[in-house]
């Protein structure tokens, strides 16, 4: 990964509208592994030095997803203290760093996926927003278990779409409708689940534009709203509020009108009083600790 | 207008997706009194039953519009009710009943803009989904006290987009989002304002799918949320429960995919407890007489 690929991957990362923030996450833990075993390095201290300046900047790529700030901090100090007196053995430790970390990132969701499935059980229909990693491994623990989705086709991007078909290949019974129509559709599954580019420390969920109006319908038809996530994406306490990503209003669609704006504001923010369960690899929460993991 | 044209313009009234429920009662009012002037009947009483099929056949074309059937009804009530005695009279007298409703329909519109924009005032940011007719009355006329709009795309026709481009002309400062951004968009404005397709006699406001969404996010935000529209579509007390149309999936623009189902319910509910304020020619109410003014 030289200066140049790096700098592309850089873009890619920033224009990734089909990933949630699990995945962008262990995708730059990926790019630092291959970095740390040919990034250019005279010596350990230039080493240090390009590896903090190619974290810190991954970390600033996506602000809305609090899970890329915090595992690549996670690799940074593992860089940092390890031993590491050739630059070969550097270059080795650090690229340990990044797999252990992807590991346990997977291992994580994974854990927060089973956590979710057994709260669900058997015969459920559950409404989803947007296409989030963990909770399609929520939906291939319970493909066996008579499991039926609702799922949005989330604009402007229709990543939803990605979502149907991947239940469509497990066999799972599926129903895809528009943002619009998640009002009523709540009174007909009997919870939402939904992933999360982050979660604030006072348990507020930054998720796709959307999830926050999917959470007031659930509590206006009386369904529970769970929000399943591995415990990376939590946000420190001390941390600035949570940054909206805007992309690209052209990916809307809409024609140009003198006088309008159009906006494609990608995120939102669900207020914890909204949410009846958080879910992460380490249990079932009905309220957060104001002590954030990550801190 | 014969059997033939007036089979296409039914058709045409079914699949309209543009044009909002005032609107698609005033253009059926003048598909009868064309139908007045032309439709064979060789004498009086066979007048009267064509009269009569075509009025019934209109009513049940849309059926989440009130408007449409309480016109229709007033048609045929007029209709009947007209003295008559030639073909050639109640040809004329059902012409005019048909005018007469148009001219009430339309005025009654204007009268509901009207209180609608004394109530809004100056220098306001407002919220709309859909396109209602008499919500650009309203934008027509606070166009020039400093209105700004929100606009939503209303997917999946994105009828919002005429709404912009309405706005754009007037010279009206507008932005225009998804669906999935209503949540926090509502934060940027001062009040959501839709029109209607139904006001059930409860208070309850059928409207294009997101209307219920549009007024959760105005209730979370601490938003007026208003409802303007004429009193011929308030539904009447001992009506049946509004039926909400399914439009073609194939709309959604989404793939086929095996076991999944795609769902295009175009119309959703919003209960009078998320309704701030209700708006018609009659005045401004925070709460409806149970009394419909159809009974």
């Amino acid at each position: 990964v030289d200066e140049r690929t790096f700098d592309d991957v850089l873009a890619a990362l920033r224009a990734d509208r089909q990933h949630g923030a699990a995945e962008l996450a262990r995708r730059t833990l990926a790019i630092l592994q291959q970095s740390a075993a040919d990034m250019p390095a005279a010596d350990p201290e230039e080493f240090h030095l390009s590896a903090g300046t190619r974290g810190r900047a991954l970390m600033a790529a996506r602000p809305s997803m609090a899970a890329i700030g915090n595992l690549i901090g996670k690799w940074v100090a593992c860089v940092e203290a390890a031993p590491g007196r050739s630059l070969a053995s550097l270059r080795a430790a650090a690229a340990d760093c990044a797999l252990k970390l992807i590991a346990a990132s997977h291992e994580a969701s994974v854990q927060a996926a089973d956590h979710a499935a057994t709260l669900i059980g058997e015969g459920k229909t559950v409404l989803t927003h947007s296409r989030s990693s963990t909770v399609l491994l929520v939906c291939d623990r319970l493909r066996d278990a008579d499991l039926r989705m609702i799922v949005t086709e989330s604009r402007p991007l229709n990543e939803g779409h990605a979502v149907a078909a991947q239940l469509s290949d497990w066999g799972v019974p599926a129903t895809v409708i528009t943002e619009a129509q998640i009002g009523l559709a709540m009174a007909d599954a009997d919870l939402a689940l939904v992933g999360a580019d982050t979660v604030c420390a006072d348990g507020s969920v930054v998720n796709k534009a959307g999830t926050f109006l999917a959470a007031l319908a659930a509590r206006q038809q009386g369904r529970p709203f769970y929000v399943c996530c591995e415990g990376f994406k939590r946000a420190a306490r001390n941390a600035p509020p949570p940054v909206l990503e805007e992309m690209d209003p052209a990916e809307l669609g809409a024609p140009g009108w003198l006088g309008v704006t159009v906006r494609n504001t990608y995120f939102d923010i669900t207020p914890p009083s909204l949410v009846t369960t958080w879910i992460t690899e380490e249990g079932v929460f009905t309220e957060l600790s104001k002590e954030s993991p990550q801190e």
